[in-house]
């Protein structure tokens, strides 16, 4: 066990500040990694604020961050496809059960024994619950420790390992290619990557935001179209036209009006949630045999193939690099929707703690 | 044009009573029939009571009545498939477009132009609204009316037009098959018949019911196994094993529990809605990427392989047969779901009218 430095929340209306935190030793299926960005999700402010409390309560102290980018500093004897010097990412899962019929079918993420990148359960009994990636240095399975593609800006990289997977997985998994028209509600970090995923796959790709001047950036995300969805004319001209629809809001929020937006057979997949049960007319599923669905990150052989799918097509985050001491003031503009559109922590700021 | 007769509601408040309504002649498209049965379906019920005004607003009189088989009387002159003498079946359609993409993949009943059995919009000017089968004879294009199985019993084939196919086509939809364990939510007219198909297909299927009494019915009707709802730790025990769940349910109820029967990538179909909006947990689809769908009856050439497949494998519907005098007592009962499992109307008793 050593110790390492990182930012952490001491309870659910503390800032986050410096402070030290165990980390085991290296076993030997282990990979140590220095962290060299850890980018800002929104679960990271849901989490250090308990406010999954009846579905996730948080244990203090937090260590937020599981869009973890770093370079292989120490692997254990039984560790074959890492070595020190590697570039290496983590998301957010560092172990399950690996035996389950969900982690056989290479989703880890829905494994029942999955423990999350922080305030998971520590098998290792090296602090209460895990430590995530506003941190020196993380020790994790090698089976959790994910390649990065050589070409790509490591802080635009980062937010691929939540942002990115949670995007790239429903368009894959509902078949968005060339011909299908997608719809992305919501440009924030989620949104941003949607868009660019949906646009790479070839699909045309239409924006539905409720801020006009969200409209040229949408477009130059990779967007065809923008959608005032508070335009009702044009809400309607559009109206049961959609295959796919990407719902990336967890505010609450009128599901309905994009359901309706769905053709036959047409799908639309949230990613995010929040403790409001969703309000969703059987009308608006029943009429256009439509269907609702959920999607939650993505298993670790996906996750690589996305981070490989990126390298090939130079895709990355739009970032806002900052340093770990401006990360209570972005979690306040992060209320506000102000980034562009995900935070990236230079972990090399908390060498200055 | 001609007069038949036929058992209307002139009110949301009225009972049904016995009256005369103008039928077009056969044009050369046209199949003529003779109604001998039909099945009463709850959304008569709701129908003739107005009570899905906000999306289907009732004009009156209304002449319910969407699950009828009879015998061919005349048919138009392009008429290939009909001829008098032959037995056939209308459901919950009498025309659609045809054109639309929708109706050129076999989905009329997704068709935006659709025109419903009864309280359509009467494109032939007959009268104001399409008129049902309670009545006499029914005059319909021959594209939508179906051939029926010989070997059936007429009585228990007439609830196939409507809960036969709402049923069927969710669990073909969803692929249940042998080596799938399959949910039915509410043992009623589409409940049971989801029982039959499920088990017909091979699935392990699974009745979910509050009532402890319908359980040896349930395990009559091709049940593998009967789950009480209510009983919490039962429910934990199957909690993400299923495959499939179809709930037929219409009522206001708790889908989140249901929800959280699935296995990753499992679907719970509704084809039962109210004016009420579902409170669907955005974490119960989340985790294990579950999938909430609506089905809405099926499509013409669906509903003529459900008939011949209900002929081969000798499935009807468990009826109640009454004459159509007990029809207002039959809707009352159906409220307090006292029938087992279907009242179906031997129109022969309106001759008598």
């Amino acid at each position: 066990m050593y110790q390492t430095r990182a930012y952490a929340a001491s309870s659910a209306t503390s800032p986050l500040a410096s402070t030290s935190i165990p980390r085991r030793d290296p076993t030997e299926q282990d990979v140590q990694i220095e962290i060299l960005y850890s980018g800002i999700c929104h679960s990271d402010l849901h989490m250090v604020r308990n406010e999954w409390q009846s579905v996730m309560p948080t244990v203090y102290p937090i260590v937020p961050g599981h869009e973890i980018v770093g370079r292989v500093t120490k692997v254990g004897s039984s560790v074959t496809r890492f070595k020190p010097g590697d570039l290496a990412a983590v998301g957010c899962l560092v172990d399950s059960d690996l035996s389950c019929p969900q982690c056989q079918a290479d989703l880890e993420n829905l494994c029942p024994n999955q423990v999350l990148t922080f305030n998971g359960p520590d098998h290792h009994g090296t602090a209460p619950v895990t430590y995530g990636g506003y941190s020196d240095s993380i020790v994790v399975k090698e089976h959790f420790a994910l390649h990065l593609p050589s070409n790509l800006d490591l802080s635009g990289t980062a937010p691929l390992l939540c942002a990115g997977i949670t995007t790239y997985s429903p368009l894959r998994r509902w078949g968005v290619t060339a011909g299908k028209k997608v719809g992305i509600v919501g440009l924030g970090g989620l949104g941003h990557m949607g868009v660019k995923f949906s646009h790479a796959f070839g699909a045309h790709t239409v924006v539905f935001t409720t801020s006009p001047h969200k409209k040229e950036d949408a477009l130059r995300l990779g967007a065809d179209e923008v959608i005032l969805s508070k335009d009702a004319a044009e809400m309607q001209k559009h109206a049961g036209t959609f295959d796919f629809i990407l719902d990336t809001v967890s505010a609450d929020h009128d599901v309905n009006m994009y359901l309706n937006m769905l053709t036959h057979d047409g799908t639309m997949t949230i990613v995010g949630a929040n403790e409001n049960p969703m309000q969703v007319s059987g009308f608006a599923l029943l009429m256009g045999r439509r269907n609702l669905a959920g999607s939650n990150i993505g298993g670790i052989a996906e996750t690589q193939e996305m981070l490989d799918y990126c390298g090939e097509k130079n895709i990355t985050a739009d970032v806002e690099v900052i340093p770990i001491q401006k990360a209570n003031e972005a979690y306040e503009r992060l209320l506000k929707s102000d980034v562009k559109y995900r935070f990236c922590i230079d972990m090399a700021s908390l060498k200055e703690e």
